[in-house]
């Protein structure tokens, strides 16, 4: 699989609008799966889903296992290989088995309490979008933002970010209304904790579905951010920083608009273009 | 608790170094409980462990439930309040438990294997440093560094990241020599990826304890970023953006070197100074 995707995006910003190819970062579900016990007992346990870019799989499952105090060394391995008997074909590249030695003691009740899977629950990009597509509403929005109003949004966002002015270790979110007015702003260290945060404050004020709002975040758009933006109702998202390609995928198949690279009065629209009000400025 | 912590730090670059205080963004294990079940019959389960900046912490928890599509609206949630009963006085506020309404229906498959919980199995800095310390080995290194080897750095990174160059999209981890040689490059779109795949590139390599050698991360350096790096015994971590209060913390306790804000031809030295060359340019 490849590192880079391709995707069509239009850019508004200085000059005439334009429609031009763009890469992207591909993110894809990685499953690792190991295979343990001693000879005659052999078992398979799959322990952690995280959201990653193809490519030296073998290494991010090794180093995985490693850093994590699952192996203590790589002579514990037995084999690696993508699991061929994992689904569709499209999913084997996306899970990773490898075989331990029937020396290594493995304590399962450590690996349950300490290690994260993604939110997604497939193990290729449509599986995942597919998971998401039980739990999220439809999206039901008129939402319409002029250019100027997104141009905006990054100064106001870091004015209201005092702590990022000191330590530049936040990573913040926020929600503003059609007008271009701030109406939430969280921060986290964690970009999708500082998202939770901002959903959180809107269910409190009893503002969900937020169909007549948009986000903004400082950092990069994650398949992760734009799911937790769908549950809460987003029809728009904006981010500072690049998208992934499955970020892209699903608000594409939500008919969410995604927005990258927002800065410098110029961003990249990725889908749904039909929520933005642009001239041609030719 | 606060969402700001302060740091004296070395500062070196441009003029001669200065030790002046510093703000860093506070970095602390959040624990999610959920009180579940019919009257009679209620339980309480943990269901999530992230590492978050405190603040806005029943916020985090109610939007976490809700993207994460635990609870639909805010009418089934009974009360959340810090848990009183949760060991020691410092981790009483990392540890959030939220009463559902005993409506509330809960798919426990779902939620284990959708869930991320940290690597940490504290709820608070000192259990989750004390955790780190039953898995790691200890430091040995003699490693030394010139000042201008650490500033050559992210040029070498940046040159190496054909894919950054693109899409902005990936984060790197760079592993260098002590004459600035960068010897493994990866990429993910999740920091820990990319170390995790350094980690076992090296493995394979046969590299292992990384004694001799630094990392530079493209990002911030979390806590896990500077767990991952101590399994694998590497004496000094840089990174092109900020630390975080329990990164700082993990790699003092541990005697480990770490950089942060290293570009422009300058850097924050947060510990481990001993292992800098560096000259007064008074």
């Amino acid at each position: 699989m490849n590192k880079v995707g391709k995707a069509e995006i239009l850019k508004i910003g200085k000059g005439a609008p334009v429609f031009r190819p763009d890469l992207i970062a591909v993110e894809e579900p990685l499953e690792i799966r190991i295979g343990f016990g001693k000879e005659g007992k052999r078992e398979q346990r799959s322990i952690s889903v995280t959201m990653r870019t193809p490519g030296h799989d073998f290494e991010l499952a090794l180093g995985f296992l490693f850093t994590e105090n699952i192996i203590s060394a790589y002579d514990e391995v037995v084999s690696i290989r993508y699991c061929q008997d994992a689904g569709r074909q499209e999913e084997r590249e996306n899970v990773v088995r490898v075989e331990l030695s029937p020396e290594v003691q493995i304590d399962f009740k450590k690996i349950e309490r300490h290690f994260y899977t993604s939110s997604s629950c497939g193990v290729c990009s449509k599986t995942s979008i597919d998971a998401v597509k039980t739990g999220c509403p439809v999206l039901h929005s008129s939402l319409k933002v002029d250019e100027s109003i997104i141009h905006q949004a990054p100064a106001i966002l870091r004015r209201e970010q005092q702590v990022f002015e000191y330590t530049g270790g936040l990573h913040a979110a926020g929600l503003f209304s059609q007008q271009g007015e701030l109406i939430i702003m969280r921060e986290d260290v964690g970009r999708h904790n500082a998202l939770d945060k901002l959903v959180g404050a809107a269910l409190v004020k009893q503002m969900i579905p937020l169909a007549d709002y948009f986000v903004l975040v400082s950092g990069r758009a994650s398949f992760e951010l734009v799911q937790k933006s769908l549950m809460a109702g987003i029809p728009l998202m904006a981010a500072v920083g690049a998208p992934s390609s499955l970020a892209v995928a699903l608000a594409t198949d939500f008919n969410m608009t995604l927005l990258g690279f927002v800065r410098n009065l110029s961003f990249n629209v990725y889908c749904g273009r039909e929520r933005l009000i642009y001239e041609n400025k030719n």
